[in-house]
């Protein structure tokens, strides 16, 4: 990169850090309906600011628009930013040491919601734009840009609006939301998400709740979703619905060689959760494969009957589960639940309702693809070090219609680092490495034109 | 009885319903520790009234006074009335149609909470006491009467009460609360309590919950408390726990008899229920003999994880159940609770911890007992038909104490009807039956003294 665009970028940090405090300020919780509109239009400005063509975008729900943008630059080559605007709801608030939309700095750090997820990497790439349009005269490729607001409840709709609007977001690449270091400072770069099938298996046998003196004779549901879901898995945790793990693709040898790259962390991540022991005892690889190679049916939540304080005699008369599926590639979301169906159907549990509250299919950008070799290239020569590649997330996003409507390699370049606590109270980045991550945007943009 | 006894009891029928108001306008919720001393001190001052030696007695907890009382009679026999002075809470409040401290009379029926348990019973009592007493010049046989105001937290330290006022306490036979008429206006005799051992499982993995894209190497204590409980109940109602059935007394012919005399009310049981089925589809007298005879496994609350509105995808850090086993004669809550600690560790589930919320053995008379035919032969000059007999309540009472303590037969007497809602809101008694039951009273004290 010329030096001349690190100058650009490190002359204007303190104007960058502004406006990802003045961003952050605006509270966008998708799950409360709370600001995100406006949020998107505070962004839509933004964008214009920094050159680009930017419009809010209707989805099938009017609180949550998308946002499309396009700066055109000197070659034919396109680059996709995929970002959300929205915020995960603040709470709990009095674990927060200062208020979540006051961003504030502290030793290094900047505190506030969103500020990690996806404020700081949304702002960090508008800085790289600016630095390498107003240092070259011109963007070397053209950039579009594709946001949502409501990445934070499931980004519903957001298969239809990216199938609606293909023509003006199709591109050679894509850079996802995530991405920055790992603990030691070196490049992370992810290269997919896992699947979701989120269900609520609902079962009820009364009216209303009785006196469990009555229990001989009146059907218990929380029975009879603690004997369903023992049939969906064992205490070996293989799931035992039928077909699961049949479409599974075995691990590539790129992936295997990726995961064994990874430093072990699983102490320093076990310790964190208060964790003692991992599921089947894994550690070092195993337990890295586990996170990023392994499907997963695992229960959010149970309730049933009385659950506070002391002792409550009552027969419930409904019980619920919430059940999330994590997907690896090539399970597909539909064939989980028609499977689930099924499957409950089968063991005589056709009285346990399941409805759907999210799905998402997994995606995986291949690591041998030319695209990912270019982001390791650019942030060995920001950042220093080789960079570590995981294949997958551990979590889900919504990927799968950027890599399977349009048709591009996704991977991450971004402001995280391990400690950031998204999602949780004192969300944070560290500035040195907010500062990178805009370099790295910055030498990525420059290096696809090249 | 005498037509004078009966007279004395109709002329004071208004004064006896105004005692009752009194005594319901005082709230007494235990579970709240609302009002429950000044409801223990009125009922003394309302014993001293009626010529009892009566006084509050201190049990462990000072919030929860038993009362004492005993009135002479003429001969050497003695008569114990069991009755607690406590009440429900009266959640939820927006379903009564009055206010549930503030008793009103409408259309025959008498509404407030505690009206029928157990402060209608107490002053039927009373009253039937005083109309003997009046009318006779004396008692024909000594009243004693033990009182407590914790039953429905699940009479804690009753037990040790009754152990340590036994020589006050002792007696030929005891009335107990509840009793009553069945639907049909023929009166219903109760000789038992079921046993219960309520505990509370619980299962903790983490310190936090975590997001559950980590739930490959997350342990899940929904998932652990799933297949805990699994082991414990089939689909099939029989409870794994071993030895749970071992000591089971097989019922008597007396109690085959009693309860194939009792009507079969299964239907509208069901559907005021709002249950399609029973449990194995039990109706008439298999439905009949489950509830009185058979012991269950209930599961009265399961929590974990996320239960509200909509997705979150999270591993629970801990799941907690609340199960109750009702236990019939000879079942013994402390066998049970160590074979289900046993039962457990021998299945892998060491990390599923139990407590103890509430222990109570089964108790019953024998239905052969004289006292058994005195109560029922009273009931028939008073209600003009012959008694249902239940072997045991569906539910539990401290009843054993007062039969194996102080080795007492135990049968009810009462004023209750089926429609009476306790625990519920709109708690009522029909004015008709409470009349009754004060007549049945006087009818037992007089038939008990020749």
């Amino acid at each position: 990169m010329q030096q001349a665009i690190a100058d650009h970028i490190d002359a204007r940090l303190p104007e960058t850090i502004e406006s990802l405090k003045t961003l952050t300020r605006q509270p966008s919780v998708s799950a409360q309906r709370l600001g995100v509109r406006e949020c998107g239009e505070m962004t839509v400005e933004m964008l214009r600011g920094a050159g680009f063509d930017a419009e809010l975008v209707p989805t099938a729900d009017p609180d949550y628009p998308g946002i499309i943008a396009e700066l055109k630059g000197a070659s034919d080559k396109t680059l996709l930013f995929y970002n959300h605007y929205d915020v995960q709801p603040p709470d709990p608030l009095d674990e927060w040491e200062t208020p979540p939309f006051e961003p504030v700095e502290r030793n290094g750090h900047l505190y506030g919601r969103g500020i990690s997820d996806d404020k700081g990497p949304i702002i960090a790439r508008l800085a790289a734009v600016s630095a390498v349009r107003e240092t070259l005269g011109e963007l070397p490729v053209t950039i579009r840009w594709c946001m949502e607001g409501a990445e934070e409840i499931g980004s519903p709709g957001f298969h239809e609006f990216v199938e609606a609007n293909a023509d003006r977001l199709r591109s050679d690449a894509c850079i996802w939301e995530g991405g920055g270091v790992n603990w030691d400072g070196r490049p992370l770069i992810t290269l997919g998400v896992k699947g979701l099938l989120y269900v609520e298996l609902e079962c009820r046998s009364a009216a209303t709740d009785s006196h469990s003196s009555y229990a001989p004779v009146v059907p218990n549901p929380a029975w009879r979703l603690v004997w369903a879901l023992n049939t969906l898995k064992d205490p070996g945790e293989r799931v035992a619905l039928p077909g699961f793990y049949d479409s599974v693709r075995p691990a590539l040898e790129r992936e295997i060689e990726a995961i064994a790259g990874l430093p072990d962390t699983s102490r320093e991540f076990l310790h964190d959760l208060g964790v003692e022991m991992a599921v089947g005892e894994a550690s070092g690889y195993e337990f890295r494969r586990r996170l990023i190679q392994e499907p997963t049916a695992n229960i959010a939540g149970f309730g049933s009957g009385y659950t506070g304080e002391g002792a409550k005699t009552v027969t419930p008369a409904v019980a619920k589960a919430k059940l999330d599926f994590r997907l690896v590639p090539n399970q597909n979301p539909d064939e989980i639940l028609a499977s689930l169906r099924k499957h409950l159907d089968a063991h005589g549990f056709s009285d346990v309702a399941v409805s759907v509250l999210s799905a998402e299919h997994p995606a995986r950008t291949p690591l041998d693809d030319p695209f990912v070799a270019l982001v390791a290239d650019t942030a060995r020569r920001v950042y220093g070090a080789d960079a570590y590649f995981m294949p997958s997330m551990t979590g889900t996003g919504p990927q799968h219609p950027v890599q399977h409507i349009l048709g591009v390699p996704v991977a991450s370049c971004g402001v995280d680092y391990p400690g950031n606590r998204i999602h949780a109270p004192n969300e944070n980045i560290r500035l040195d490495y907010f500062r990178l991550g805009v370099l790295h945007a910055a030498e990525l943009i420059t290096a696809l034109g090249e």
